[in-house]
Order: structure tokens, then C-alpha cells, then sequence
């Protein structure tokens, strides 16, 4: 994309409620606009960047073989009746009355809606274990929505469900989830940790939260740092081998991380004190066993195996798609804007045309260019180089390819690597290979 | 996808109340389940279907310079009392009021967002023309919904935006995604001719729909049989090019085309007779010109060449989606089933496993399904042959790979094309090439 024709607003003046980094950096770089309170549209390169990280997400939940549907946003009151959370859950939920007069609601979980429809498909044992996931608009509608995407009202979010017709059953798909979640995070470049939640009137241990480690996290994360050296890609885990999942749920429950709600010090004192690390966490997922709560209180049975009718075990995994974006912002940015990891950045590199009009630079910049428009940012504009150093800086882009008039006529180029700052003055050549271009 | 490991229902009996052919057999075939009344589940081989749609729209509209935003689904209804529509618009649209009771709707369409959003952003002539355009989801309370997707309450469009400097600047904006819509059509694998329609209170003829032919379709389109044979890919117009719109425009005035309610009997018979085309059409797409009725209502202005504001010039333009899924089926279908085109099918091919269980039909499926696992639905349940036949037929895959036990001991198979019904007896090496995988 040619920026002189981009849709890419930056801000200078941001509102005085963007108090976190995120927020601020988000409004400025242009990735979002407030439309409602809580309530953004997604501006281009936001957008790229919300897309990237659901692909990821849908990457990874196919490799797990969950199945991807999609269920809508509104929801009939109907089903939340007959799960008897209608009148227990509080005001965070939407309700709407249609033009019938029929009550709707906007699904803030769907829990119900996949209940139902899993009931009214599924018949027998024979079909299980399944996971069903979506990635769907919701709706909370906050007393105080506040830290831009962070705390919006409505916001993107990949929610998965699982039936099993045993516990034992669940505790795999359990830890499959688990696994993929690692596996998630570990592709969009960030550090996150899983540490135990509450379970409630459910017990038992299989409930966590994923923490994205920031400096301005919301609680406090105790962890053993073996957690920040495996590579799940490389780890030869396989979501399918029964007997992986067990390796998995034995490195859990012997490799410690909590928040400091639930950080245990006697625990703490066994980890190894070279491998005792801590820092801020920002909640960006949540996997959750909850048993036959739903098909129980919704009537959900299937047969098994001796022809008895049973309610199978549930369990629900959460990513928060458009949270993620603000959470990654807040782990990784400097003074100057946006440091993206490759796998998520809007778009891998940006030509930075130091004099445009430039018979020379203007072809050089155009050579790079046509290697992979969709992909790279072309500033072209007539502005100043500081101009497009701060821009370019601001949104972040994982390389910048600078090329001006006394380099590109002896055919140099210069590289800067955003997150560490590098730079590279190399030929035409030895960048586009740097680059990944030739 | 393994048949056997995969959510995908198929339905025996289906509602009454689905009377049309399309929503019929998108319940049979498990692309879609009613959740509320007018609002779907989309199911894996439904929302495959859709996501296909919106690529290539997607992909399209990027070809003409359109860029990708996404507004939210709730709106709120200070923007529309700033137009002046929110108490003009009817029953349709879905009032909500949020827990500090400001008053939210449900957006069913987005003029009003895109130029608060533009007028935010946009501050001179210099950045004109933009076009804007987002996929979203959207609800109109129908007083009674019907026929599926095709007239759903909660449904999925793409609707983009533009802005120019001028009445000139908005004619090429308009013919620039004529062309592109012409291109989506054709991608798509369906006829669509564009017919003039009502441009109420603005005038001039810069207002079109686009009808899907097929048997149902509400109205009768007259055409000049020119429109199924350009082919929008190949004939060599770019959407860059004054003069190439100008050829469009000139192409679109004088290639007869009109719905029953304004057709010209004088202007058809000059068409002549042997390319007098009709037929039934369904509305799938809408583009239309209403000059600056929202940038002047909106008090939205940027400034000119001479320094002084003006009111840019908008268009609006909208595809729907997930209508389109049940139109394509009201175009391609017969007896059995769907029959989807290449370009949007769900699966590309079926592996009908005629005896699973034999080693020897075990591993050549194995084989083809191995070629292209994301691509293949691999029919490996235990079931009879005719329930194969049967449910390939039904789901419409554009190829079926027939695999049983006399072939594969000689190294033979059978490909049936869905379309034709065409059969071929190929050795292992000529339908792998003959379907592209090998």
C-alpha cells in the first residue's frame, strides 16, 4: 500500500482518557476510532492487525481439531432461560426487545447457544469428543469501559466449547486446548504464562488463565522461567497422543506460575532461584472444565455406549482477540510507537522514500515496492525524513527499508530493525534478501 | 476433514416453514441451524461457503482501491439524529437502550458511521477520492422473516463508502466499483446483470442492482445476453483508468438490461432478437449515488484547491453476503442437491470410500485425502455406498473422488464432476492430475 493513498489518519493530540500506552499508541498510530463509548471501529492497519491474530488463533484451533462454526451475536433469551442464568447474570448483559416484543439479548458467552445446538445435532457417544469454537463479536456492556480494546464493550473474541462423555474424556480436551493456547501465544511473538484460576462450586484444579507479561499488567505473575524456554512449535506434542497430553499436564502441575491472588510461597521456595521469574500479567485467555452444569440445567443428553442416555461434560476456552492487540501493544513498544512481532505487524516492512520525486530513489523504492505491495508500506509522500522516521517508528512496521539519494545511486540501502534498533547498509541485493524479497 | 470426525449434520426431514429450495437444502446438507427466529448458526461447511464469498469480495474491492476498515455492529443514535433518518427509519431497525440508558441500535446499514468517521479523519481535497468498505454483520428486524439467509433478520454484507471532490470525481468512483462488482460476480461462478433502479429525490441514472439469475427470483429481467458472455477478468479495463470507465459507462448504456417494473419495450426491440436474454432475478447488490444528502446533513466538509470547504460527493455500494449463499443455490442446483462453483465450494472434492475398512480402498483415499487434507472431505464413514452418493450429491462438492475395491486393486478410480454429472475411469496418476493435486 502506497501510503499517499492509505487511509492510515495518525493522531497527533490524543484524548486525555487514553490513560495506558496502548490506548494512546493505538489512537495515534490510527489503528482504531472510537465510534461509542467502548465501542471502536477498526481502521485499516488495526484491522490487519486483529485479522492476523485471528488467523493465527484459527490456525492453531484447526490443529487441535477443533471445528470452527459461527454463531451469531444476538442470541434469543430464550435458551439463557432455560440454563436459568437469565436472571443471574447481571447488567454487563445487553438486553433488547425486538419489534415481536421477544426478548434478545447480545451474546456476551455462548454457552447456551452451543449447548442447543450441540443437543439438537448430537446423538450418540459414537460422535464424541467434539470442540466447536467460533470467533464472534461480543457484548459487555461495562459500567466503566476504559483502556481503549482493552476494556471496550464490544469486542472479538474466539470462544471454543468442548463435550466429552467422561471426565476423563474432558481432561484431555482440557489440556489439547492448553496446548494450542501455548502454542497461540508463542506464534504471536509474546510472552504468556498459564497460571490456576478459580474453579468454584466445579473443584478441582482444571481452570487457567493466561497472562500476557507487561509492565502495566494487572496483577502480579510468579512463574518458574522454564515457562518463557519452551518452543510448544518445536516440542513434539501431539494434540491427538493421549500420552502427550499426560507429559503436558505433569509439566503444568510441576512447573510453577501463579498470580499473586494465589501465589504459594513454600511452592515458590522449591523453584530453583535462577529460575524464579516475575513480572506484571494481562489476562488474554481463560480455558475453564465445568462439567454437565449446561447439559444438565438444558436438558442435553446423548446415548452411550450401553444405550444409556447421558449428559455429556463441557468445558469452555476463551481468547480475547481484540484485547490481544492492546495486550501485545503493552508488552512490546518503546518511546516511539508500536515494536510489532513479525507474525501479527500490519505489514512487514516500510519503504521509507527519503526523497521522493528522486528519479533514482523514486525506482529504487518502486523495486522494493513490487516485490510485495500487500505487505509493505510505501511512504512516498512528499513529507520530511524526520517526518517519516517518526511515522514509520510510531507504527512500528518490523523493518524499514530507507533508502535515499546518495545511497540508492550507489545502489545502498539502509535496513533498520525495529525491535532492537539495528541498522544495515547493505546492496540492493543483500537486502532484498535480508528481506526475504528475492 | 475426516466425515467421520466432522460437525457436519445432515437432516432427514426439514421445517415446514422452509418452503424455498436454497433454505431447504442448507438445513439438509448441515451448512446452517436456525437459532432465533431470522438469525443462524453457521455450520462448518456453511460458514466455509461464506468466508469464500467475502474473500473474493474482499479481494476485489481491494483491486479497485478500495480499503478495509471495520465499523462496529452498534451504532449509536446520536449519529443518526445528526442525519436525521434515526426517526425516519422505520421498525426495522433495532433500538437498544444500554445500562446508562443512551440509546444504541443495531446498525442496518452505515452511512452514517463511515461519515462521522470520515469527517474525523479527512481533511482536504488532497486525499480524494476514498472509498471505504467493511464486511459486517447487520440486522433489520424483518416484520417476517422467511426464506433462510435469503431474508434473515441478523445477516452478513459488505458495504463500502466513497468520496470524491466533485459530481465528475463520483461518476468514476461509481462506474470503478461497477466494474468491480461485475468482476465479483463472475468470480463467484454466476450470472449477475445489473439493472437500473430508482434513484428517488437525487436523480440521474447512478443507481443499480444486481440480479442473480435463477428459476425463483422475485422479478423478470429483460437483458442483452452480452452481459453472461463478458468476460470482467479478462477484458482489460482498469478501474485506474478515466478512459476505461468512460468505456464501461458507455458499455453499461448501451447493453440493454431492466427488471419487469422498468422495462422499455421500445429500447428492447432494438436489442436484437437472437440476444434477447431473460429471466428471473434475486437482488444481491445495490450501488447508488446520493451526491452529499449525509456530508451536508452531517455538517462534514473538507477544504478545496481554493482553500474554501465543500461537502465531498458520496456513493454508497453493498453485496450481501450471506444472502448470496442461498442465492448462488437458488442458480445452481438440481434434484439431489447443491452444486456449488469451484470457486466458493466448501470442499473442492469428496473421497467416497466405497468399502472403508479394505486396505486396499483404505490407503489410495488415504492417498488423494493426503494431497490436500484442508481441501478434501473425506468420506470415511462405515456407511453404504448410497448414503455416500446420496450426502456428496446433497453437499455439492464440485468433485467426487469414487474409490472401491474392484478399482483400487487395478489402480483405478472414478471422478464425477457434480456439475455435468460427467464420469471418468482414470488411473491414480490421471485424477490426481486431472483434479490438480499432483
Amino acid at each position: 500500500m502506497r501510503l499517499s493513498q492509505a487511509f492510515q489518519p495518525t493522531l497527533k493530540e490524543v484524548p486525555a482518557e487514553a490513560q495506558i500506552m496502548s490506548h494512546r499508541l493505538m489512537l495515534r498510530a490510527g489503528l482504531i476510532r472510537q465510534t461509542a463509548s467502548g465501542i471502536y471501529t477498526w481502521l485499516p492497519a488495526g484491522l490487519r492487525v486483529l485479522r492476523n491474530i485471528a488467523q493465527i488463533v484459527r490456525e492453531e484451533q484447526d490443529g487441535v481439531g477443533a471445528q470452527e462454526v459461527l454463531m451469531p451475536t444476538l442470541q434469543s433469551a430464550e435458551l439463557w432461560k432455560r440454563s436459568g442464568r437469565y436472571d443471574a447474570y447481571g447488567p454487563e448483559m445487553l438486553r433488547i426487545q425486538d419489534r415481536q416484543k421477544r426478548e434478545l439479548l447480545y451474546g456476551p458467552t455462548n454457552e447456551e447457544v452451543v449447548t442447543d445446538l450441540f443437543g439438537s445435532t448430537v446423538k450418540s457417544y459414537r460422535e464424541l469428543p467434539k470442540t466447536l469454537y467460533h470467533i464472534q463479536w461480543k457484548f459487555r456492556d461495562e459500567i466503566r469501559p476504559r483502556f481503549g480494546v482493552m476494556r471496550g464493550r464490544e469486542f472479538y473474541m474466539k470462544d471454543a466449547y468442548s463435550f466429552d462423555a467422561s471426565y476423563e474424556g474432558a481432561v484431555s480436551s482440557y489440556y489439547r486446548m492448553m496446548l494450542s493456547y501455548l502454542r497461540i501465544f508463542r506464534r504471536l511473538g509474546i510472552k504468556a504464562v498459564p497460571t490456576a484460576a478459580d474453579t468454584g462450586p466445579i473443584g478441582g484444579d482444571l481452570s487457567h488463565e493466561f497472562q500476557v507479561l507487561a509492565p502495566t499488567g494487572e496483577s502480579e505473575v510468579f512463574y518458574d522461567s522454564r515457562w518463557d524456554e519452551i518452543d510448544w512449535d518445536k516440542e513434539d506434542l501431539d494434540g491427538n497422543r493421549p500420552e502427550d497430553l499426560k507429559k503436558l499436564q505433569d509439566l503444568v502441575s510441576t512447573t510453577y506460575s501463579a498470580t499473586d491472588e494465589k501465589h504459594d510461597t513454600a511452592a515458590w521456595e522449591q523453584v530453583p532461584q535462577e529460575r524464579q521469574a516475575s513480572g506484571r500479567g494481562i489476562e488474554v485467555g481463560h480455558i475453564f472444565y465445568f462439567g454437565t452444569k449446561y447439559t444438565e440445567a438444558m436438558g442435553v443428553e446423548v446415548s452411550g455406549a450401553d444405550g444409556a442416555a447421558f449428559h455429556p461434560h463441557m468445558g469452555s476456552y476463551g481468547v480475547g482477540v481484540s484485547r490481544l492487540v492492546g495486550a501485545i501493544i503493552e508488552a512490546s513498544h518503546d518511546d516511539n510507537g508500536i515494536i510489532w512481532p513479525e507474525s501479527i505487524a500490519p505489514y512487514r516492512a516500510a519503504i521509507l522514500n527519503l526523497r521522493s520525486g528522486d528519479d533514482t530513489c523514486d525506482a529504487l523504492c518502486e523495486r522494493f515496492y513490487q516485490c510485495a505491495p500487500d505487505d509493505i508500506l510505501y511512504d512516498d509522500r512528499s513529507e520530511r525524513a524526520g517526518v517519516k522516521f517518526n511515522d514509520a517508528d510510531l507504527l512500528g512496521h518490523p523493518w524499514q527499508i530507507i533508502i535515499g539519494p546518495r545511497g540508492a545511486k550507489n545502489g545502498m540501502v539502509e535496513l533498520k530493525e525495529r525491535a532492537t534498533g539495528e541498522r544495515f547498509e547493505l546492496s540492493v541485493d543483500e537486502a532484498l534478501k535480508k528481506l526475504g524479497l528475492a
